[in-house]
């Protein structure tokens, strides 16, 4: 926190900044609605601000002086300034022809889709957050969600971005076209670098087109080793679903709980989805079929009506805030390894969730071997507060020994940081630094994030 | 170049690393046929070396003092040492489930592609020059081809990268999984960096299912525009061609000479390509046919059998290599304008060969508005010399102004250097070189290229 002196300083500059008085806050209260995000940490900053133009971003920077920890982002160690940008909300434009939009950060993920729909065309990354994650919190953190076994993740899908880095310096990188080979990558070091290295102030995204049609399967196996090797049979064939998703057993039964016993009881589920022009589908529908039939499979059911599927689709997507009206406490972490190891993964986690005496729900996007192991712990109870630790210290290391890594989608922030040196090459980690450094000198951008100290 | 006492001690040390004495060279004869690649540029190298394992090539960078002026790659300034990794040709794995294949950066793409097709995949990136460029070819200067517009370039299709920075240290960074939010990007930093930030001496590759079928259509239009315009419809519409390929007026003729009277006269040709399941393509045909319909059209074919399909393309491939029997010196550059934009800049093209008097041959991959521009001249033509350096000005000052870039697919080297500060924003240009210096603060990792001084 700021002293009395830094503060005043502080608020006199965002006067002179901000002819809309409304445009920023220093009142504690409204600070503290800006002090915590889903992680349930919390860190009261010293001011908010609500830019609704690229120009009034840059001029915020030199207020956040190193000593004043600011960050644009959610929570930080304490202090500094946050940028909400939920005021910069504009789409500027849809362009079919060069299959591209150009977005303000505040645009919600949900709000762009049903934009672009009457377009036939969609934004590839689709997390279960839609209706309230932004593109730039997307671009923060390469998220992806079901369809980007097929479609990509955050990364695969911008093709230019408008930013602002650490020295107040404002630049465009990337360009409106699907093809360049002119420079260093910029766009793509951005995206992923969890608002590090710059903050976003506008978009150029790449759309891809809406297939015509779409067939859902469910898949239940006896248990949750038969399921995942049929993600790995299902990878290894020429169809490629537009989601693959994993539910085991503890997070079946959640579902049944949420959804009703439409949702069947078995070991292991899996949601399989192909889409493509209608007259194919059939074709593809057995080709994946014969993919998940093998050992340990008690029923592959092809989902013949809307209300189906949206139940199927539901039980899915409420599972992660489900789990947290289960346990006091859940740890969530969303680690990816090569869709091959995954039947390893899964087997190494039910042996670690009962050495630890700490239950384990999983479920997650098993087509891109990124599944969400979600510890679920009581933190009054002093076994499980003793074990949870090392608990999650072991599926990391289960994680690393099947050549996996710390997270599929969400990123590092905070909490995974101190695991970055085992998750990374030491070389690669002090480019990162380096690369970091010439972004960022004074540490301004989301101190304390990523990187470990 | 070195003296004669910098030059024994390279020779001493090189004998000193090789055991085998035919793993590098200093004879004049062999450096020769190491000094000159198909820019026609050409400097005599001090020594060639031959790796045969990532363990050999970190040793030799400390050789590499900047005063030596060495680079990895193929021309530079002069002097410096070539490391050819024509002997590092293996694929170390190919693995379908996890869509994956893992080789040597000495592997050439068309030698892969054979390996890959027997497991039902590619690798996208498919380059005309596919039976003689290597991987790592393909990974420094981001390769496309004209399977790019569906599938994307080499960025969208490596998965990790093993390689050594020019402080000599090596490093891993990516994954062997299609999704990863656990820092920097660092894997795509380095594709399309033409090995100024690090020697890459193994790639993971992304790999894609093979489609079953496809379908070849040829549209003749009129004239260039009429041909422009119905690129912009077709990548407006839902059913992404596998290829989009462009050829003007001037272009045909060339192709009509190489492949006979079974490529039509016309003022431009499209060849579109769809790929997919069998019983899909009836529509996506009908689909993309309807998009090429339009004022100027003079003919939709779509091609019945296997040997009029090769033929077409035969004479597409055969273009760059025919425009150097065609000029004594031709000026390829393969710039990239939003697809909307074409139309445009193929009308512009034909403005500025007309104001200055230089033959201009227009042919490329127009599905991602990558199009390459050829100035044909005679260098003893005193008029066209005096005129060919303003033409080839005026041509870069249309494509910013189109929102287009240097470099579709080609990337930069020595030759278009000079134009990047017009090519990028200055913030953006001073990031690159402030990364460069991170990687390579020596400047040893070839020298001269890409960044301008």
């Amino acid at each position: 926190m700021l002293d009395v002196e830094s503060q005043q300083r502080l608020f006199d500059r965002l006067r002179d900044l901000f002819v809309d008085r409304r445009a920023y806050s220093v009142d504690p209260a409204e600070c503290a609605v800006y002090a915590y995000d889903n992680s349930r940490r919390e860190a009261i900053p010293d001011a908010v601000v609500f830019p609704t133009t690229h120009e009034q971003v840059g001029p915020l920077l030199p207020l956040c002086e190193p000593a004043a920890c600011p960050a644009p982002g959610t929570t930080r160690p304490g202090g500094g300034i946050v940028a909400s940008f939920e005021r910069m909300t504009r789409i500027l434009a849809i362009d079919p022809a060069n299959r591209l939009a150009v977005v303000e950060p505040g645009v919600l993920n949900a709000d762009l889709q049903i934009a672009l729909k009457p377009h036939g065309f969609f934004w590839a990354p689709d997390p279960t957050s839609a209706p309230f994650c932004s593109i730039a919190g997307n671009i923060a953190c390469n998220a992806g969600g079901p369809r980007a076994v097929k479609y990509g993740a955050t990364r695969d899908n911008v093709l230019a971005l408008r930013a602002i880095n650490g020295r107040g310096e404002e630049f465009r990188c990337g360009k409106p076209t699907s093809k360049g080979a002119t420079g260093y990558d910029l766009t793509r070091l951005l995206i992923g670098s969890e608002g590090t290295l710059a903050v976003i102030t506008e978009a150029t995204l790449k759309l891809t087109p809406l297939a015509s049609d779409k067939r859902t399967l469910r898949a239940t196996y006896a248990d949750i080793a038969s399921a995942a090797a049929a993600v790995a049979r299902i990878m290894a064939q020429p169809v490629t679903p537009c989601a693959l998703e994993f539910m085991d057993d503890e997070a079946l039964r959640l579902a049944r709980n949420h959804a009703g016993e439409s949702i069947p009881e078995a070991g292991a589920l899996l949601i399989v989805e192909v889409d493509g022009e209608a007259d194919a589908l059939p074709a593809a529908v057995a080709t994946v079929s014969r993919a998940a039939r093998g050992d340990g499979l008690i029923e592959l059911h092809v989902a013949t009506d809307a209300a189906e599927v949206t139940r199927l689709w539901a039980a899915r997507k409420a599972l992660s805030p489900a789990l947290r009206t289960l346990a006091p406490n859940k740890i969530n972490e969303d680690v990816v390894v090569p869709v091959s190891r995954v039947p390893e993964l899964i087997a190494g986690l039910k042996d670690i969730s009962a050495r630890h005496g700490i239950p384990i729900v999983t479920f997650g996007h098993a087509g891109n071997g990124n599944i969400h192991v979600n510890l679920l712990h009581h933190p009054e109870d002093p076994e499980q507060a003793a074990q949870v630790s090392a608990c999650l210290s072991a599926v990391f290391d289960l994680v690393f020994a099947l050549d996996g890594s710390l997270s599929g989608e969400h990123g590092i922030g905070l909490s995974k940081r101190e695991f970055m040196p085992r998750a990374l090459d030491p070389v690669a980690l002090d480019l990162m630094r380096r690369i970091k450094d010439q972004f960022d000198p004074d540490g301004i951008l989301n101190p304390g994030k990523l990187l470990p100290d």
